[in-house]
């Protein structure tokens, strides 16, 4: 197979590229760069110093040559580019993996609400699906693949829906992430002396992924209506926390027993989620897998359920499940190519 | 005025030592260690790297000779040290400020179940106050410091309850820690490569401050009966956030003005609480000061408050809120000594 | 005394407020920026979260009126401003602290081939002295602050230069920096995903540091004509440490006796570097304080002397040398109001 | 092919399991532990929390049985154990790659003085070869894996001596470290409070791998008698960086041209070495992957050669260089299964 890649010089890009280059079905790897100049005979080891042996040039992106020479793309770009581009794939039927947001919202009046940005055409983005891959199948050959807070939030609360054991307007997400999840893109947040030695919370109940979650969370459960969510920077490059609090919908009959045969029955069978059968998983247990590790407890006396779920952002929130989303699309082992023993330490 | 130190090679001791000398009323400060031998003739600069050029000796702890020799003692020491020698500081009424956490629970059999250790007697226990130096100015001789996780959490719970704003039963704390607040000793969570770029949850509903925290909530609100209480270790090495969620009593007659003006009132005068306008603290907000700084925030949909309290685990945590103590005690200035511009960066 | 700041809110200046606010003779500091626009009225509260209880306001930048007001200011602005500014201040002989680069080296040629600016007049520069304040008590009312790693090496150098030990031809210092030297401005260097778990080296044998240092060491001994200088940096926010290689003269009659020797004779009695009587110092020894502390060895195989010097490059190596040479300039004692304890941990 | 590893739990060991899992040839991998009791059951995924999911057993450690259920053996085990277990390997030719640094000094005198253990017999030293991959093919079945500061000092050094371009007495390397190069047991170095926001020079000219530099470089030009080498520990997890000086051995003849063409011509074709054509590498160029990058540079004033070497001490300093000497002793592709897009960021 050949594999395109577009945007492969920001932080998802280059994860996705180290993935590709090591799975054994891709033979072939073609870079497009959106920038008209100068993008000829530019090679990744000039724009990737780590990368400095690696010859693949970037080609000019052209849709038309991107599906003659490859049989699946993927978008590693920013917000607001597919929603422009992504027509002449659809048209073709021609496999896209989308690592942006553009096509994750189905209701282009959330999009444009929360990314500021024009929507994609209603009729593409009704011909795309969400890519929550441990637990749909793609059904469509536009694949948007989900967020890096949206993939740990909703596979840490999904079995509390699935088997409805909380009530619905309890939810409370705090999730940490590393700083690789905001891009190459220098801010103040990302500066080193500043998130170095601290902790900080942004895009305080605003987060893009809010809405990604929710609408997510309404197919489990489509009496849903909100949640709470809080976004903290932690001094770390790669790795998202989520840590999710709920109350149970019947405390009486509740105990931890149920809480993690939920989990052990909604996950049973799915290789990318690890449920721990006690204690917690730390964000080191994942980095550099595909994995989400998910772990439980309920505390008797203040009737709290406590989940905590872990990603690497970059593996499991961003190029790995897209690598995932290939990799079922085209019927191949859903582990095909993934790093699936994490780097310990 | 003349500081006894029992302690000071820990980390709250050494930041204490630190304080302490750069406090304008303390002129000389007297250092005693616990073990017997080979203490005479012992040297600070012996003992850690940092303090090479300080000629403090570490002398043998004798409880007559620290009364005599000084005006207030410190014990920066582990659980389970004051609960043995305490008693001739009681009996002389000499102003003893604890940061240990065994002065703290006013009842033993909690000490016992939390500590596993032996309590201190009851009359003891009696005899003492609870140092919540921005509440409570002290009104016995023997102090206990809080602890560093019930600082953060109380001063962040403080105005829901006082105001009575909240549903009792909703709180839930996720609070983050840095490394330093468990100490000198090596663990499997403090060595490096485990902790670097890593995050994980211990003690989990089971922190030894979560008593202190529900004994010093009771008297905002006796009714209070529990909480959701986490703790996710940070690597950082100084500073604690709580984040704090709870639902309004009342949601239809509450919003973000009501709950900023709960804490601009309880915090009014308080020079050690800073409540922020808007928005939320950070961690490097308050580093190497005694600031408390809180933040707070309203989500309307999911009706769920948001408090953020943060602080330096040794200052405010520790070794300044002693200070705080020793300067509410002797009725001087409540910052003089205090480090009151946080380092930045 | 009322001391002005110019460019507070960068790092070194945020330090220097800090340093200031505690120093026993400093009764009002009077802060004031170069911006005209919108300047009135804004306070430092709004420019550093960490400061929002701190209402000093910035004032427009006026020579006339911070002579009138004051009795020293100090300069914590980038290269090329006080080269525009320095005139009025001269003329008057009034006191200034210049911790930017312009007036550090005498000769306005070297000035402009390393910084790539229009140098200050040669009158001007002659004016002023280079306030390397453990050798030297300020002899002009201008004083130019030395750079943060040209304190770590030449307070590390010195004694082989004056006791001449070395070849002359055989140095070389190998530094290490934390990235706040670079300070606020975004770079991709300090963006967090790159310099985190990572180190590199930057302006190789180009940094501006070298011409200040030679300028100096000359002065130790005119010989002296070149050094081999590289600068690594690494994920930590404060500190350098200088280690410093060199042969000896006269290896047969070397030993590590004679090497330690020099440097206690040449530090005797200067109270901000601290020799150590074996092994290296740390980084975190100096952390927070005006230390510079240093540590030797000798390998008797390869011949081959090894200093290690560390400074915190904010305090000693910018903020706190500069309120130093205030005190010396002053009269004070030398350590007035400086950070004299470490922060540990 | 089956692989055993002995060891699998020290930091070496995870990540070589981590490889082998990856490694297209590898089929099987048993695992051995040394310790008798409670051996037999334990399984991988109840040692180390990453590896969850996998759920190899730990075998009790048999010669016998490995060499019936294996075709190679890898030994990631501390100094000391090989030296005693190494005859049976030996003795039917079996081949081992030995991690640990038993096997890299000839002289048992050496190895005795610098690790401080009884050396392996004579014999059984002289039967085994030193695996620096990128010079030699295996010529024996017993091959000792070169250590991690050895492996990046030795590459990085090694054009200069084969290509007579130095003076043999002004070689000096300032080499820093992260922290997983000491391994899982628990130090004060490796306090998180203590190395985070700290660098610090430990083993001061007593590392153990100096010995087993000297006897390499020996081989490249056996007049070398010494080096000064310096261990600076930096805080992060992966990665080395030796930087090298030296001073030309004819330095009117000298420039940095043939500097960069003596570098270029004896790594021309080596795959795991990587030779920058301009400045330095950064340790973040070689996370996770088998590369070592080398830049050079020469100050014609001070005539001071740079040289800076950078590796993943787990990878190419340890379990990528073992699997490197496998691939090589079986006629592998000399990259077979090794990490070959190193991780960015």
């Amino acid at each position: 197979m050949r594999a395109a890649v577009v945007g492969v010089t920001g932080y998802s890009g280059t994860e996705l590229f180290r993935i590709l280059s090591n799975h054994p079905e891709i033979e072939e790897i073609n870079l497009y760069a959106r920038e008209k100049e100068g993008v000829l005979k530019r090679c990744l080891n000039k724009e990737v110093s780590a990368f400095r042996n690696i010859e693949n040039e970037l080609l000019p992106y052209d849709a038309k040559k991107i599906m003659e020479q490859n049989d699946v793309v993927f978008f590693a770009v920013p917000a607001g580019v597919t929603s422009k581009l992504a027509a002449p794939f659809i048209q073709n039927d021609f496999p896209v993996i989308d690592l942006s947001g553009d096509f994750r919202l189905k209701d282009p009046k959330e999009y444009e609400k929360w990314y500021k940005k024009q929507a994609a055409p209603k009729e593409e983005l009704e011909a795309s699906c969400y890519g929550l891959a441990d637990f749909y199948k793609p059904d469509t050959s536009y694949i948007a693949n989900p967020g890096c807070y949206a993939t740990a939030t909703i596979l840490g609360i999904a079995p509390l829906l699935i088997k409805q054991l909380i009530k619905l307007d309890s939810l409370i997400v705090d999730a940490k992430s590393g700083v690789s999840g905001s891009g190459k893109k220098l801010t103040e947040n990302s500066h080193y002396p500043v998130i170095n030695e601290n902790a900080l919370l942004y895009k305080i109940n605003s987060h893009q992924h809010v809405p990604e979650i929710l609408q997510q969370l309404k197919k489990f459960d489509s009496r849903i209506g909100s949640l709470q969510f809080s976004t903290t920077l932690i001094p770390i490059t790669r790795g998202i926390m989520a840590t999710i609090y709920a109350k149970p919908k019947d405390a009486d009959g509740f105990n931890l027993e149920a809480l993690k045969k939920a989990y052990a029955e909604v996950y049973h069978g799915k290789k990318c989620v690890r449920v721990l059968e006690e204690g917690f998983p730390q964000i080191k247990d994942v980095q550099y897998s595909n994995y989400c590790d998910i772990g439980v407890a309920y505390d008797e006396l203040s009737k709290t359920i406590s989940v905590v779920s872990v990603i690497d952002n970059l593996v499991k929130g961003a190029a790995g499940q897209a690598v995932q989303n290939m990799n079922d699309y085209f019927g191949l082992d859903e582990l095909c190519g993934l790093p699936k023993v994490p780097a310990w330490p």
